[in-house]
């Protein structure tokens, strides 16, 4: 028996008989990169033999070739280097195994990833063909597969098919074969040719992002986002539905864009990080319930008729070539499951990603875009609904609505004393308008200093030049022309505060139902997409866009449904519970339900600080 | 208990308590159509009750709609009426069932048709989406198939999912999902547009043949034939393979050169049945090794290099759209598998479609075109080779040489006598000149009748005008210039004669090794192939085509490969059955093998009827 000390992680093992140091590290669980598995053909397990009390082995034929000069430093392969006496043994950076790295976004909302992707690299060495006992190409390929891996009933796609006869000719020993889910052969290679990659989307109704990630590190190797190309066709996405209810080529040309729009995020991605795009041997996506329809091509109009019928709710996955995706050509696509026709996969991406479903604390998720996606519950029962809450939140229907862009007013003081504003912009640009998170900001602080009074019409009596009658009725200046990009008074109208009102309480009649129906108070609120992310809390309660639950966190959460996307990339389990998810949620329908309408009128109101006359109606 | 008589088979049965007529037809194993298996959807199980002794139930609802008028005639549905008292049923024709039906084709020596094709129709009702319990379209359509066939975890083609949503809402009450394999929905259509199609091709190195079948009936809906437009880069497959080795597009040329031949015939049978190509829901294809790698996009270049290795040799089953084919978006094309580089998946078919694995007579398989494909065997045990016969058998290198297509000399009859010929044409049009049967009948002929001698040079001191000295040699007319198409004399030169010594050699060389191998003589011959149909046993005796056993029946099968593809498309388990032949057949490779060249050499005399001075090496 002997003693074998691992650097740098300072641990110690006796051996039991004859063991390679491989088997030595995985017995402790030491983090020591074997692609093959410790099957004697990836050459990956290089470590360094320090010290040894009685001298090693010679090195097998096999490490003199796959070591070379790096014997004469020490090098050894783990799996081919047996340790009989005391050693001491060094795993080197380049030999730390990636599959144990743990993908933390910024803050602890987000659930952490595990590495346990769809896609594996499989080296082997294929036998030579000989003449008397003839097997195909395919077949000796198979057969390594078999007696290296175990894999069985492998099928392989066309198009790996016609890459083998040059593969196993191009002269390297070891060809790696990339095997989906341990049933399909996907891709073939040169073992020096490197790892898989994936690719995960975040379909917006306005933006899209790609992320692309290293599947065998876990690591991001580029993110890049660009504006959905069916914006042209409509801000929302009941446009997008009429185009395909009006144009004969409506739904081909919506469908055409989003993929057109995939490809160059692919592309883009790809160039970034220096790579081929046929090594993305995997993508998934996930976006609302219109969008997803329409990367499949899947028409949308039943989806804007009652009762509101999704084509399908259940997770798909598709060769990515048959939906026109230029990834690896055989490559899948992923798109995760839906709950109903405004509850889409983005959705059940942000609970995946929020780890909902695993919480203790009961929890409001909110994923506001033009429709509000709300989510309520904890581990024991999930509750969704989703409200027509306008585009407000994304700045449309404003007068000076914008997206969240460059030159966006996204926060705004006002002094209570004098009326004064300060206006802050993205980029700290000269203002262009004014964002989701703007508008929020700029009303909320209208209520506090008693500009707003609480039906949302303003009050009249307060004597200030920034507020006025202009041509569509009272209005408020954020920010005089002289210091705005567009050279005019940038304004918020009684209309936009109506247009806000409307989509608020929305949100708080959603939450409201939801929360009564979960029977107990939510004591934490997620924020997820740009909007909530941006949006101060406090203003969230100010204009009353959230129920207020004393010592409930409210917590912005960025792009929780990209984030989603990503998990179920890296980690097919996640996939599962995406499906779990999507299946267990309750899903409430809230058209033709009285109680909410209740909920809706009452939360119109603002909670204003003080008011005065000419408090009419609201709507009137 | 009551007694039933049904017509027109008069049978009569016991009922057992309350049972429907289709439960009573069933019992008797009478051929009673029901797509639905009694599940009350389909509407086929219409049956006449011509006599009662007690009056019926009143029809159901769904009888009244689904019969109309005809239930003034005695019409009932089988699977809604119970009988309870002594009663007469006749099964109309309309309603008998097809799935009994046995192809046998002419002769017996091909193995008859069971109809169990890959896909079935399941006719299902689909529930109409409700507000409060949202389900997606195709999840309701998948319940209504787990409720009414059992059937448990299905994937939808991404292309069939884009069909559900118009066709839910069509105003059928019953849409039809085409399921392959108990597995996929392929297809999915409104009742009443009728069921399957396949297509079975036959790929030859010169011709293609499609044959169009009625899935639910086994029936042939057409043929088509054309000629493999890859005869414009090569008549053989060597000149195939040479056309990949040296152009870059090579191997994409001759690639969707197939394709469009495929897919000009799927045009045409459809249209001579009448019916749209979308409704072809699987195809199947065999073909030599190059021919199925062509088709595959494959590239064949190794074929030609020892040892001769197949990229593969496993069954493929493919998505049609993967490889070009146009019939049904997602249907499939089932590649039958194959043996070796030069035994293809057209010997394996013909294998499976003359019974040769369950035959208890040791039999001599020869599929006769450039290549000699050659199997011996019964069921314990096959052999199989391949001869490099050359093109000599149809009709390839020789002087007049001609495909047998109309005005090709394909009998010859000589007197020996005069030596006056008469030569019987293809449609008995004026000669255009000789094809594979032809050459053989021919030299079989000129055997007899002295004018060749062993060694297949020509007796000179014949004298005949016919038998003279032309450009190239000794030659010897079979038609004079007056009677022919071409207006000049079509001859058989002594360098025809060698090419088909060369061929006739090689071939019995393969058969008589692999008989040696056997160990016992085979007592049947099946000639397969358009040469081996038309030609004469007797010729193929005279000339030493075949060794000759006594007793031994020589017997042409026609298109063999043909009959096997179609086999495998309406039979899924003769696919298998096609495996396990391509798996357990042992292949004999006759490079370098010098038994192969001794019997080779041996083989190239002809017995003739005299022998001659002047009788030299045949060969130099």
């Amino acid at each position: 028996m002997a003693t074998v000390l691992f650097h740098p992680f300072e641990k110690t093992i006796e051996t039991e008989g004859a063991q390679t140091i491989l088997q030595l590290a995985q017995r402790l669980g030491l983090p020591l990169e074997s692609a093959c598995g410790g099957r004697k053909v990836c050459g990956k397990c290089k470590v360094i033999v320090e010290q040894t009390a009685e001298p090693l082995p010679l090195p097998s034929e096999r490490e003199s070739k796959s070591l070379g000069r790096l014997l004469d430093r020490g090098y050894r392969l783990a799996c081919e280097t047996t340790l009989t006496a005391d050693a001491v043994v060094r795993i080197p950076e380049e030999s730390l195994s990636r599959r144990q790295v743990i993908l933390t976004s910024g803050a602890g909302y987000r659930v952490p990833v595990r590495l346990r992707p769809g896609v594996h690299p499989h080296p082997v060495r294929v036998a030579e063909p000989v003449l008397h006992s003839i097997q195909g190409d395919r077949e000796r390929l198979l057969l390594a597969l078999r007696e290296t891996y175990g894999l069985g009933e492998l099928v392989f796609d066309p198009f790996v098919l016609r890459k083998i006869p040059d593969l196993l000719r191009s002269g390297g020993e070891v060809v790696t074969a990339f095997v989906r889910d341990g049933r399909e052969v996907i891709d073939l290679r040169r073992d020096s040719d490197g790892g898989a990659f994936g690719i995960a989307f975040d379909i917006g109704t306005t933006t899209v992002v790609g992320y692309l990630m290293d599947l065998s590190t876990g690591r991001e190797s580029s993110v890049r986002a660009a504006l959905n190309p069916q914006t042209a066709f409509g801000a929302d996405v009941v446009s997008r539905i009429t185009i395909c209810q009006e144009e004969p080529d409506g739904l081909e040309r919506l469908r055409s864009g989003i993929v057109g729009c995939l490809n160059s995020l692919v592309a883009e991605a790809c160039a970034e990080a220096g790579m081929e795009a046929d090594r993305v041997l995997e993508a998934t996506a996930v976006g609302n319930t219109v969008m997803n329809h329409l990367l499949m091509g899947l028409d949308p109009r039943y989806l804007a008729m009652a009762p509101y019928p999704p084509v399908l709710q259940a997770a798909q996955d598709v060769k990515a070539r048959d939906l026109g995706l230029r990834i690896a050509p055989s490559g899948y696509l992923h798109l995760l499951p839906l709950k109903a026709g405004f509850v889409g996969s983005d959705t059940v991406a942000c609970v995946l990603a929020t780890g909902l479903r695993r919480s203790e604390i009961p929890t409001l998720l909110l994923d506001l875009g033009t429709n509000g996606e709300i989510v309520m519950g904890d581990r024991a029962r999930l509750l969704c609904c989703s409200t027509a809450a306008g585009p407000a939140f994304e700045g449309g229907h404003l007068r000076f609505g914008m997206r969240a862009a460059p030159g966006a007013i996204e926060r705004v003081k006002i002094d209570p004393a004098t009326l004064e504003v300060s206006a802050q912009t993205i980029d700290h640009l000269p203002p262009v308008g004014i964002c989701g998170s703007g508008i929020i900001s700029a009303v909320a602080e209208m209520v506090r200093s008693g500009i707003v009074l609480k039906r949302g019409n303003f009050n009249e009596e307060l004597r200030s030049p920034r507020l006025r009658r202009g041509d569509e009725g009272w209005e408020f200046v954020l920010a005089w022309a002289s210091g705005t990009a567009l050279r005019q008074d940038i304004v918020v109208t009684r209309k936009d505060v109506s247009e806000l009102q409307l989509a608020k309480s929305a949100v708080h009649a959603g939450a409201s139902l939801l929360q009564e129906m979960f029977g107990a108070p939510f004591r934490r609120v997620l924020l997820a997409g740009a909007c909530g992310n941006y949006m101060d809390p406090r203003d969230a309660l100010a204009i009353g866009l959230i129920p207020e639950n004393p010592g409930a966190r409210i917590i912005g959460v960025g792009n929780a449904a990209g984030h989603g996307s990503c998990l179920a990339l890296l980690d097919t389990k996640k996939r599962k519970e995406a499906e779990r998810i999507a299946r267990s949620m309750e899903y409430q329908e809230l058209a033709g339900l009285s109680r909410f309408s209740e909920l809706f009128l009452s939360g119109m109101y603002f909670r204003s600080a003080r008011d005065g006359r000419g408090d009419g109606d609201a709507f009137k």
